[in-house]
């Protein structure tokens, strides 16, 4: 039996468009049968974040940052004509009219099709994002684990 | 006869700094033999753009985004240092200088060394790109071609 | 005897997080036994500056430049929440209370572990940076030399 191809990418990002193509590429690679990680680090832990409260005891610097970043991946910006959040709004629209999947969905569509969504955990300290905070089902783990997933990657993306 | 090694690369920014790390990169891989492949998709597409206005006919939306993006590669602004558009002349100004190729030519060059560019069907969509108002002799694809490219490359890199 | 696995990495970017990832990722790969190279191109130059003032001959738009640009990987801005320069503060802050290491002691520590850094002569040029500005025991190439790393490599990232 043939061994799976394997796809990995770092989700550093934490923007709504970048997240899109992150996941888009991971989707279409399950869909050909590859082993997919994404590999949430720094920003790209926003896209997923509950996106209620949780209550969770923090300290002053994990609150401000906990208040600023985007709770969850329908708050994100755009990484251009982000327009103070008009752009979002302007692409969600077109999207909807062209029935193309929102981020969410396609979050939840790569849950489905078994992609393995891991939370870097130096960078949720940094952040202090805690696990509570975080989506159900997902992975958590270090560069070593990235390290070892990619070194054997047919396609390894840093977006 | 040895297969050819590919190259891979999706270039989803639209600034002229980071479209030139990719024409380079991929120019380069040409030059050693490599199959190569620049998949444009969201403000990676501003690059393929016409520079002259193609009447085409759009929704509101669609024209907004036609408006507020740069239209062709010379228009790009940069990534790091824009000043309102006064960084892209300055940089320009010493690639002449220094004898430099200009992104609208490394784009040129790419073509001559039969770089395939592709455009993504799906942010045209989203951004209400027609084929009229991009360059010729370029491809258009999805996700799944992308995956084709890239699960058997040498270099895959997302820009 | 086996051969090494490769991990070959572009810095094009100039902000504090995104070298962080990339030293991170590329000293974790090290110490997995790989042959590790970082490929300085653009704004990721400014994290091989020396931090201290070098007096070399410059033009005009070369000083521009000098000045313009973070000197040293210690005064890079952050790629999100930068808050004119409040965001590396918090973030430093964050780093030193979870005892992680910080961007110039990973680049120290990059050149323990035999990471090649290499700083993209083309770009240096551009940007007007001269090798007495830049650390030493870096590498100075083209874009031959980094097609040359990339294309037999297991990881290759653009960060």
């Amino acid at each position: 039996m043939a061994e799976k191809k394997k796809t990995t990418i770092v989700l550093f990002s934490g923007e709504y468009d970048k997240a899109m193509a992150a996941y888009i590429i991971a989707n279409g690679a399950a869909a050909y049968d590859h082993e997919v990680t994404i590999f949430h680090t720094f920003w790209g832990l926003n896209a997923l974040r509950k996106d209620q409260h949780v209550p969770v005891k923090k300290n002053f610097l994990e609150k401000v940052f906990g208040k600023m970043m985007p709770r969850g991946a329908d708050k994100m910006g755009l990484s251009k004509m982000n327009f103070a959040g008009m752009g979002p709004k302007m692409i969600k629209q077109v999207m909807k009219k062209h029935n193309a999947m929102t981020l969410p969905q396609l979050i939840e569509m790569a849950q489905e099709l078994d992609v393995k969504l891991t939370a870097c955990t130096m960078t949720m300290d940094l952040l202090g994002l805690q696990k509570e905070e975080l989506l159900d089902g997902i992975e958590y783990a270090g560069v070593a684990a990235y390290i070892g997933d990619a070194e054997n990657g047919s396609i390894d993306l840093f977006i």
